[in-house]
C-alpha cells in the first residue's frame, strides 16, 4: 500500500508528448486523450496530426466503441436537432428509461457529461475538508489526480498477483483509516486489466466498510461483462447504501465525444452532489441515450463482436507466448515482458494507436477491441514490432 | 439592498407549475425551463405537454434564438459525427478561435456546459469557506440559487428607478463588506432588464472595489448590443485583473440545448477554477461553435433581424400605452400595470410562451424576440389578455 499524490493527467500527457518528440505546433491531434476526462487539452499539450492523419489510424488506445452509433440511435439524435436552440425541449423520458434498465427510480439518477463528469463531483463532493480517496492502482487514474488538483491525496493499493483488487485489504484500510476516507473508488470491471470484483466482494465491500461511507463504483466497462460471478451495484442504491454507481454511453454506446453518462445512487447523495453538478447535457445525447436503451439488441450486437474478436486476438497472442490477462471489457492487456513505452512509439509508426503506459504495470500493453480488419492490422503490427519473442524481450 | 437566500430555481419552477394547474404526469415538457441552467428537471416539476404542442407555441419565454442553427454551422456539425464516438479526435481549434474574436489568449479560455457550467464552476470555487456574492436583483438569479445551494448567501441591491445596475453602490458595498464577498456578479446586458452597464461603469467597477475581489462579468447578451457606451470586459482580462467574462453560444448562436460556453479569464484564475469545472464538451457542439466564430457575417444577421423585431414591437407596445424597458438584448420587458404571473398564463392559453416573473418586478413581463411570424402572434394575445390598457389595469 502506497499513498501518494498522482502526477496530473495533463503533466504525463505532455510528458509522454515530450518523450515521443511530438512538437507542440501544427493541427490539433491529442493521440493520448485518455478516456473519459479528454476534453480540454492543457496548454502545450497540443495535437500534432491532421485530420487525415487520425482518421487513418487503426485507433486501439482510448477503449473506443469504434463500430459507431447503429442507424437507430443516429436517427434520434437527428430528429433532435429541431431542438438545438432550445431549453425548454420535450425531454426524452432519459430518466425513466434509465430507471427502468438498469431497475431503480427516476429519483436515483443523476446526468453528467459521460461518467466523467460524475467521478469528478464526487470528488468535490466527498473529498471536502482534506479527506481522501481510497482504491488500487492502476485503476482509471483519473480519480486521484482530480483527487491531487483538490489538495487531497489518495490511498492505493497495488493489485494482487493475479491482477485482481484486494477487497479484503481494501475492507481493513477503511476501518482503520476511517477518518482519514472521503469515499472508496472500486472500477468494474477495473481498467486497465479488465479484472471483475466478483459480486459476492462488493457484498464484502458495501457491509465491511465503515456505515455512511460512500462507495464510488464504476462500471463505464459493465455492458461488456459476462462472467456470472460479477453483478452490478445498483441493488444496493435500491437499499439506500451510501453508494454511487456511474454509468456512461460513452463505451457500449459509441458516444464518448457526446458526454453523457450518469450516476444512479439514493437521493439523499444526488442532493449532496447536485451543487457541483452541471446539471445540463448535449439534448441530441440525451435523445441517443434513450434510443440506446430501447435498443438492447444493438448493445448486445456490440458485447458479441466486442467478445469474439478480445477471445481471437488473446488467443493469437497467446499462441505467440505472451501472457494476456483474461478481459471482461472491450480492451485487454498483453504481458510484453519488455518496457511498454518503446512499444507504444513503434505501433504509433505503424498507424497503430495503443493505450498508454500504466505504472506500475509498465510491461503490460492496453489494446482496446477493434473492428476486425483493425485487430488484423494490430497483430500485423505486434509480430513486427514484438519480433520474435525469444530474441527482443529485455527483461524477460 | 436585502440581504436573502433567494428560493431555488427548482422550488419555484415546481411552485409556478402548481400554480397554473399543471398536472405533474403525462409527457415531458417544462415550458418554465430557465435559460442556461435547464436541464435535469426535479421530481415533480414535469413537463406537462406533447412534442407536437411544443413545436406549436411561439417560444418567446426563454431568450432563445427562434430562427435556429445557420446553414453553415449545421454543416460543420453534421461533419463532426464521424467523432461521436472518440476521445482523442482532432481539435476544431475552438481555443484558438475564440482567442482571435475576443482579442484574448488561448490560455485566458475555460469551456463550459454552456455559461451555465461557468457560472456554477465560479460559485464553486469562489464561495468556498461562506463567502457571499454581491449582485442587483432583478438579475440572471440562477448565480444566487446556486450560492443557496452551497449554503452560502447573496447580498444583492435593487435596481434604480431607471432599471439600471447603481455600481457606486456596488462599489460601496464590496469595500465595506469586503471581508465577506467571494465575488462581484455583474451581468451586461442585464437579463431580465435588457439594459446595459456602461464601459465607463465597469472600470469604475474595476477599479473601485477591493484589490483581488473577483468580478463574474456575465456578457451571455454581448452580440446583441449596439450602444456605444456599453464595452466588454475583455480587455481586463488582458490586463490580467480578476474578472472572469461569461460567454455562450446558447443565445446569438442558437446552440442552447448543445451546451457550450466559456470563461475568459487570466490564467490564474482559470486554474482555480478548473477543479470544479467538468473540462468536457460535446463534440458536435465544439465544431458548430468553431464554424459560428468563422462566420460573424450570420451573427450579424440575427443581431440585425432581432433588433429590427425588438424595435418595432416596442413601438407597437409604446402606442398602445404600454412602458418598453429599452433593451439592449434578444428580449425586453414591458410594464402591465398589473400582476404578471396571471397574464403568463393567458398567454399560455394563445399558444405563446413568454417570460416568468421576475421579482420584485412582478409588474413587467419579459418578451423573448422571435420571429416576424412569432411577434406578430405575440401582439394579437397581447391586445387580446391586455384588453384596451384603461379598462383592465389592476392597479395603474
Amino acid at each position: 500500500m502506497e499513498e501518494k499524490n498522482p502526477v496530473s493527467r495533463r503533466k504525463f500527457v505532455g510528458g509522454l508528448a515530450a518523450a515521443l518528440g511530438y512538437v507542440s505546433t501544427g493541427p490539433n491531434l491529442d493521440v493520448f486523450a485518455q478516456g473519459r476526462g479528454a476534453g480540454q487539452a492543457a496548454p502545450g499539450a497540443r495535437r500534432p496530426q491532421t485530420p487525415a492523419d487520425y482518421d487513418a489510424l487503426a485507433k486501439l488506445a482510448n477503449n473506443e466503441n469504434n463500430w459507431g452509433i447503429p442507424d437507430s440511435v443516429m436517427e434520434a439524435m437527428e430528429g433532435a436537432w429541431k431542438y438545438a436552440g432550445r431549453y425548454g425541449y420535450p425531454d426524452p423520458g432519459i430518466n425513466e428509461a434509465i430507471a427502468e434498465y438498469d431497475g431503480i427510480k427516476p429519483e436515483n439518477i443523476m446526468l453528467g457529461a459521460g461518467s466523467g463528469e460524475i467521478l469528478n463531483v464526487v470528488g468535490v463532493t466527498f473529498l471536502q475538508g482534506g479527506k481522501k480517496v481510497l482504491g488500487v492502482t492502476p485503476s482509471y487514474m483519473s480519480v486521484y489526480s482530480h483527487a491531487t488538483s483538490l489538495k487531497s491525496e489518495a490511498i492505493t493499493m497495488p493489485l494482487t498477483k493475479d491482477h485482481r483488487q484486494d477487497i479484503g485489504q481494501m475492507i481493513d484500510i477503511a476501518n482503520k483509516r476511517q477518518n482519514e476516507i472521503g469515499f472508496v473508488y472500486v472500477v468494474n470491471p477495473n481498467n486497465p486489466t479488465g479484472v471483475i470484483v466478483t459480486k459476492d466482494e462488493i457484498d464484502q465491500l458495501v457491509k465491511g466498510i465503515p456505515a455512511g461511507m460512500p462507495i464510488l463504483l464504476d462500471e463505464a466497462y459493465h455492458h461488456y461483462v459476462d462472467d456470472p460471478a460479477y453483478a452490478t451495484g445498483m441493488p444496493y442504491v435500491n437499499q439506500g447504501r451510501p453508494i454511487i454507481v456511474a454509468r456512461t454511453f460513452s463505451k457500449i454506446a459509441a458516444m464518448a465525444a457526446l458526454r453523457i453518462g450518469y450516476a444512479a445512487a439514493p437521493p439523499e447523495i444526488l442532493q449532496k452532489m447536485r451543487p457541483y453538478s452541471t446539471g445540463s447535457v448535449n439534448v441530441l445525447a440525451r435523445y441517443g441515450a434513450v434510443a440506446t436503451l430501447q435498443n438492447p439488441k444493438t448493445m448486445a450486437d456490440v458485447k458479441q463482436k466486442t467478445k469474439q474478436l478480445r477471445d481471437k486476438t488473446s488467443k493469437e497472442l497467446r499462441d505467440l507466448g505472451y501472457e494476456v490477462i483474461p478481459s471482461q471489457t472491450n480492451f485487454f492487456m498483453v504481458g510484453l515482458r519488455r518496457e511498454v513505452q518503446p512499444v507504444i512509439a513503434a505501433f504509433r509508426e505503424e498507424g497503430v494507436l495503443v493505450g498508454r503506459p500504466f505504472p506500475p504495470m509498465t510491461q503490460h500493453l492496453r489494446v482496446s477491441i477493434g473492428t476486425a480488419e483493425e485487430m488484423d492490422r494490430f497483430m500485423v503490427a505486434f509480430k513486427k514490432v514484438m519480433g520474435r519473442p525469444a530474441t527482443t524481450t529485455a527483461q524477460g
